[in-house]
């Protein structure tokens, strides 16, 4: 197969396929994603090594802070670039339906988060 | 004094001053805030009474779930209006730095609510 | 009425009634509240005075942190007096319904300040 | 070394060694921790094949619920077991340092969950 057709759903001209905003930083998320994984494997060994509750306890803290930290740079990853990319966008064509929508969709994500 | 003279900080041409996206909703907001206060002083009441700990925390959660709205409200609002605002300059002005400023207090915020 | 009368449900020898384990801590915890109380008034005046949300967000952040000082108390208390009191009447009745129930308000509780 | 031997440590009569109170639902606890686990795999594959943030926030938002689950039935374990086995212990030898520390524990467990 050619590279061109490797690549094929990435390389159409002017179109930037699925870039939602954190993709330059895609590697850094896939590695912490990896490491909140691997802790969560480790806190079932623990469970299954039959570890005292209260240390398991800090280790599921420790997961959601590492979570916590994954859910903030989506956030500002979406209002940096979906909602401002809207913001801009609906400048241009004067309707602001667009724009609305992507900050609807970010505080609904932070209520879901806060919860 | 003229009803102008009386409006003047608010009718100025094109400038709004003051206007942080909350303040069409300034109302709303006061009234759950006033609400919020009533909460917690009827909280300072129980403690008062000897009331039941489990009770007392009740109540808590509630202040907690109300506040959580009056967050999610505030942050919609800088998101529609503070970070939307300033892409739509940013396009004018071709300088990101404003809106990046602007979405970085949003995620400020974020995190420290998630705290 | 005499005084020993009117303070009848608080004098009974070794019964402390009403003592729901925050009593000793009564005082501080009102101290608490009333600061509490007073930030949410700080919290609507800035509303009221169209400072910047972001701000507002800072001092609503406060709150909930100070809400969660408190909730941790109570929870200490509930625990370290309702639950381990019920532990010990259980050890003697051989009943472990008290127990189980005081358990049980006790993680309610969590879960609801979780959420 | 004989079978009697290699269990001993888990099979002396009325004494169930490392029972931190999880162990009679270790295997749900594992269940539960084997679909986070999975979930979370999920969420880094969202990001491999670049999503849409939202979706993947509500994923991450998913995965801070199981694992809010999972802290509650474990404080509630520790309440129910190390806090009461602790205070019952404490009725018959007259010391309370030991319930003193579990009660802080689980405490201490509560306040880095709420953070």
């Amino acid at each position: 197969m050619s590279i061109a057709a490797e690549n094929s759903t990435h390389s159409q001209d002017d179109v930037v396929p699925a870039n939602h905003g954190y993709t330059p930083e895609k590697e850094a998320y896939l590695r912490r994603l990896k490491r909140v994984e691997g802790q969560v494997r480790g806190i079932a060994r623990m469970v299954e090594e039959d570890k005292y509750c209260i240390d398991i306890l800090t280790q599921v803290s420790a997961v959601n802070k590492a979570l916590h930290a994954v859910s903030i740079g989506l956030l500002d990853d979406h209002i940096a670039h979906c909602v401002v990319d809207a913001a801009q966008e609906s400048k241009t064509t004067g309707d602001p339906a667009v724009v609305r929508e992507k900050v609807r969709e970010a505080s609904d994500a932070i209520s879901r988060l806060l919860r």
